[in-house]
């Protein structure tokens, strides 16, 4: 069975992704491989989550009555809180050093309140109302940011609070003839795949954050999801977007599929991650649900063969060949896949391919869905593409594992904070010339770094898996997870490791970001991307929607 | 025989597309509907085009020696010239209204020199040297704008250059492995195709300007080309982008196939038509050179009854199955197509459609081109929806007839114009839910304004057909093409017309321009395509760029 994707989960707490569960979450393949690999005990160091934070843990709200009047009225059918808990719900998204520094119980910077719109008409109310009261607005759907992009900070403002949207989870309409579909911004990715297939339809794009994450989050982080290959990234799948900015609503796209009235002003809200404006309605384009699926595996001698097959397939194979999920895991991902899950099969597995030659293999997943015979089609055309690269098939079972699984790293993550493991991860982006070096460079940026603990500690071991998760004409991304034992300071640790990955990417010439975003996380790399000159054409457009500087201070510019 | 895209023609005269052919290039079919459904007798009145014009035709330039030191100097390898044959050249671009007064002699806007850099690094220099002298620049690729884009505006400076791009024409690099090339500006269609070609490659994009324009200006106008249905169009083609801007150079994209670091750049220059910055390189993802076509035509009972039919295959079709270029004709334009190609072939189509119950037919031309069977493949899985969907087939000769003349139809109009005929096109885009209504809405509109002449005067046949050429899974294009005898005053003719099919369009909820971009033509409708607020964000992003406002004013914005 596949991970259903229109079913809707709790609300993530405060500290982490999702409600703690006594007995952990790891199996004893995983269990196994921390102790055996990285010299953990999974049960030495038990840190349960801590306990909901009280009015105690906080620093008062800078709002004084005025302000929360004001607040009150804009919101109308809406809500404003200072509720304890909501406020600490609202402290940061999901990235690990803050959640780390939630465990860890530092004092938190917190919004002064929580404001909750019933209606999007009460978005701009409340904008103006922020606007008079000197408080900055930091718009807030699913809270699963990795990279800060949900810290409230105050940008020099009087006060901060935090825009959750959730409310805002309408399907506000559908298009069957133009196979579009407007939603309100504060619907989570299971809430807009079950509107939509109520009515026999899918958007197709689910990133792992799927559960958490809302569509107005996808627009403004320019999110991809795991099927992307298949489906196109979400600027690929907007065809109309309402922001909402202190300076009045800006709405584009809806009336063509395509045109050349000048600069296609999407892209500048797409990706803008709440600095200019709260998106208020997204308009995407939606595809006849997914009915069939085909599964396959295979493994290469190397991930470098692996790639090669890609890119083949890609730049050579038929429009559609390329599975929509299409996820190949380098050597290192591929051989802690495998002894997680030991067993007859695994043994036989490896027996099956030291046979043709692989003893260090790169396995490759790939999933094809649609409504029809033609995803066999596809897949079979893939396969001869595939094969004539070197791709030995395996079994199927890892694809549909990868398929059951599927949500569930975010999760692990949880667990192994929660057992004193350092673990997290991070992405980029690369042509294919680029692609092997940057692979490589990366890896063993984060591996070193990891080695390269304070002066006098003792090195521990390392796992520093990476993947490619989306497939273009182009190139491809590279997606990194790193596991050690945690060491005394765990943010110093995580800072080491993503500060040299940082460097190695930008030496590599790649991407600062494929999916994950701009947020606090990479905003001093992005005169690297776009130069300083884009910097401040991103500074220009904030100015003109945003004189006050009241949206999401302190991000991505 | 298809037309050769990589074959190169002369540049175009002053005065029109293509170098004047004494016999005309009608064929006798064309006369005859002419003469028959128009009333033109097209010998009554042919006026040749205009001699070369001479010093005495121009206005004087305002450059003093200061300036033309500092911009020869600027040019470096380059050339400023103030030839008036080279002046006149660069006044206008290929909108009809210019054409018929520079058939006219009414007196001329020109540039006050035309600067031809030899060396991208040379722009900088010339933007610089126009900074210092208070000089606006007309960047000028392949001079084909129908929209006004590049006409010699000051814009309340001293003076005005057109700064001609058409040196620029080098293929920079070609990079196999990632399928992307990076080119010069200056480059002509025929030459991008030529340089790919030589290395088995082609960019696919090749709109009816492709002989004369420039990949440059496919950028700066946000270009569709006539196989874009395949292709994408160029914003879509485009993975890297450098723009040399008054206040330096935005270097854009070229790190990864996609990103999520902030907004996407590379769409505020792609459709910026010279407005923030010279467009000094574009690099664009390439694909194999193509060996396979497979035409195809079928009759609909209906221009609705094909749109249903696109829209099928555009949404249920498996990807690939829409042919790459894809192009069906209303009622009135496959009733003109047939009447200009009488004989015993239409007649016996005639006779076969009238049979299937097709009395009025929609004809529907595809294209579906590659490198090997999976082109016919994709032309018979379409064939099958098509089928579904009432489609009658004919011989595929329309369609090869398309291919072979898919360049022509500008040189026609020159034709026109000589013999007084009033003849232009405009294009628009709407979602399959407003097509019908917008399709009916604007022809309608036109055919009013045609009918709608001068007071007193004898209201006369005219010809106003349209067809969809590019089809996407939300909408489609739309293309009309109108035709009638002139009025004393063509451009008044012309005037009335556009105007009634703008406001029609508008009304319509469509896009004011699907391919031909903005220019000054279309420059007060923008605010409704992206609202006031929108054009404040273009007005703020060429403030950031262009604080002097030297490029290209009056355009756009």
């Amino acid at each position: 069975m596949a991970a259903d994707i229109t079913e809707s989960v709790p609300e993530s707490p405060w500290w982490g992704w999702a409600p703690f569960t006594p007995g952990g979450v790891l199996s004893d393949g995983t269990r196994a491989v921390l102790a055996e690999r990285l010299g953990v005990d999974p049960k030495a160091k038990v840190q349960p989550p801590p306990a909901e934070v009280t009015a105690a843990d906080l620093p008062d709200s800078t709002l004084g009555a005025d302000a929360l009047g004001a607040l009150a009225e804009a919101a109308g059918t809406g809500t404003v809180s200072q509720d304890p808990a909501i406020r600490a719900r609202h402290a940061a998204g999901k990235h690990t050093p803050d959640l780390l520094r939630q465990r860890a119980g530092t004092p938190l910077a917190v919004p002064d309140a929580v404001v909750s719109p019933g209606s999007t008409a009460e978005v701009a109310a409340i904008i103006a109302a922020c606007g008079a009261h000197d408080i900055a607005i930091v718009p807030f759907g699913g809270g699963s940011s990795v990279v800060g992009g949900v810290t409230p900070l105050r940008g020099g403002h009087a006060s901060v609070i935090a825009l959750d949207l959730t409310r805002l989870n309408a399907l506000v309409s559908l298009n069957e003839i133009d196979r579009t579909a407007t939603f309100e911004p504060g619907i989570r990715g299971p809430e807009v795949e079950h509107a939509l297939a109520a009515r026999g339809y899918t958007l197709g794009h689910i990133p792992q954050s799927h559960q958490q994450a809302t569509l107005g989050g996808y627009a403004a982080t320019r999110s991809a999801g795991q099927a992307s290959t298949g489906y196109g990234a979400i600027a690929d799948l907007i065809t109309g977007v309402t922001l909402e900015t202190p300076e009045g609503p800006l709405v584009l796209g809806g009336r063509a599929p395509s045109s050349a009235a000048g600069p296609d002003l999407k892209h500048l809200v797409v990706g803008s991650e709440g600095t200019i404006g709260v998106i208020t309605s997204v308009t995407v384009a939606v595809r006849p649900r997914v009915t069939e699926k085909t599964y396959g595996a295979w493994a290469f001698p190397s991930f470098e063969a692996g790639a090669e097959a890609l890119r083949a397939l890609a730049q050579d194979g038929a429009k559609g060949d390329l599975p929509d999920v299409c996820r190949l895991s380098d050597e290192e991902e591929t051989e802690l896949t495998l002894a997680q899950t030991d067993g007859t099969a695994v043994r036989l597995l490896r027996r099956w391919l030291r046979a043709r030659g692989i003893e260090t293999p790169a396995l490759l997943l790939g999933v094809w869905e649609g409504t029809d015979s033609d995803t066999k089609r596809r897949h079979k055309r893939a396969v001869k593409i595939l094969k004539a690269h070197g791709a030995v098939s395996t079994t199927t079972a890892p694809a549909e594992a990868w398929d059951r699984g599927r949500f569930s790293s975010p999760r692990l993550r949880d667990e192994l904070l929660t057992i004193g493991v350092m673990v997290d991860t991070l992405e980029t982006a690369a042509s294919w010339t680029k692609l092997p070096e940057t692979h490589t460079a990366v890896a063993e940026a984060i591996r070193a770094a990891l080695a390269g603990g304070p002066t006098g500690s003792e090195s521990k071991p390392a796992a520093v898996q990476g993947h490619i998760s989306h497939v273009y004409r182009n190139g491809a991304s590279l997606y990194y997870t790193f596991i050690a034992a945690a060491e005394d300071d765990m943010v110093a640790q995580y800072e080491r490791v993503k500060g040299a990955a940082n460097a190695a990417i930008l030496a590599s010439g790649a991407t600062i970001t494929h999916h994950h975003a701009v947020g606090t996380e990479h905003a001093a790399m992005l005169p690297d991307e776009i130069g300083e000159l884009g910097v401040r054409v991103l500074r220009a457009v904030k100015q003109e929607l945003d004189p006050a500087g009241i949206m999401n201070p302190g991000k991505l510019v």
